[in-house]
């Protein structure tokens, strides 16, 4: 019988890529969204279209209102910052698109859905190589949860450990989109930008627009979702 | 102005005692309660009433729909285990009413909440003292959940450190009670119970209803809300 895990599945690019790598791992895969309230919904339906182009059997879409809280440019009427327009964040801050606990309640949930499933394996796209700043996708910020998440479940009490894996924690954009072109990832149908045009395609000037560009161009290709939505 | 804090409010004893711990410290209290698909509601309206009771101004009911996971039973159809009936866990199980990850899950929104509302203090009534040995309720996790809350946030990174107060750790029910008479607690009003009769009366024979009895019984005294329903 197959390993199961979990897999964080946002419907971008990274977490696409992840999912491949899992299940090119032999694991059986289940996939966990949240609907947080976050303004580029796209993301939900990319998610969807992931789960069927992979051919993943189970995929749940988590209602959960951290959107409520406010205080993100992600979840609320703030402005998200385009690299153009001066309106972009100096270098070591942590840009308005953080929204608060994100990937700790993510994680966090993920074990316990993971707890009842019996599946003892995560896995997040998170990356501290090129990435937004967000103090949780860090290396230490990882480690910590995943500690914690062992002390605060039955399973990791009992010595059946959770293993949180973030396969590209170390990587650049570059080395994500190979791996992901090599594992058969369908890069048309994710979705990454912050701040989509009504139609859901990309503004191609947010710092998630701006790191996926990175990633396409470091191989000397064009992102097939920038072709696609100027067809 | 008071320092805010978030307080981790179920409706049951514990929790209320620390809210008005909280606020006899001087805190500007943000009550949070969970709707997690529990089966005994009735804690969320008892919730509803510590905060009348206690003239608290936010009060944030938090939906959150963990009892999808199923695999407890707090929130599926698995009986509630009865003292007296042989079907009680021994001694050193974690038992079926285990939520699994719930105060992780629940500390993990506290710190995103938090952050936003800029609340960098979270109560929680945990104990493991007279508990029912759910692995959340150690001060080992308390302390690691602190510290993924301080790598996972802005304001933790920044160094503005979250500080998760569990004030009930290590006390006994009856000196729970203590504080919590002292403090003028409504005991009356809360409610403990994971498996109340249709009046929402306790049981008296779960875990929940034998740890509350505890503490009154140390005092000599009788639980208020057990004489209430009795009436």
């Amino acid at each position: 019988m197959k390993k199961k895990a979990i897999i964080l599945l946002s419907g971008g690019m990274d977490s696409s890529v992840v999912l491949a790598m899992a299940k090119s791992e032999g694991f059986e895969c289940y996939g966990l969204t949240f609907d947080y309230g976050q303004r580029h919904k796209v993301e939900i339906e990319a998610a969807r279209q992931q789960v069927q182009d992979q051919k993943i059997k189970n995929h749940l879409v988590f209602k959960l209102d951290i959107g409520n809280f406010g205080g993100s440019a992600l979840t609320d009427n703030i402005k998200v910052p385009k690299i153009n327009s001066g309106e972009d964040k100096s270098n070591d801050q942590i840009p308005v698109t953080y929204v608060p606990g994100r990937n700790m309640i993510f994680l966090s949930i993920a074990a316990g859905y993971g707890e009842t499933i019996g599946a003892r394996d995560i896995f997040t796209g998170v990356s501290s190589v090129d990435y937004s700043g967000y103090p949780d996708c860090r290396p230490e910020f990882i480690e910590s949860m995943n500690n914690t998440i062992n002390l605060a479940t039955k399973s990791g009490d009992e010595g059946n450990k959770f293993v949180i894996h973030a396969p590209l924690i170390n990587l650049t954009k570059e080395e994500t989109v190979a791996i992901g072109k090599k594992l058969g990832v369908e890069f048309k149908n994710t979705r990454t930008c912050y701040d989509p045009h009504e139609d859901g395609g990309p503004c191609g000037e947010c710092d998630a627009c701006i790191l996926r560009a990175k990633g396409f161009k470091g191989l000397g290709e064009k992102d097939p979702v920038v072709e696609h939505f100027e067809k």
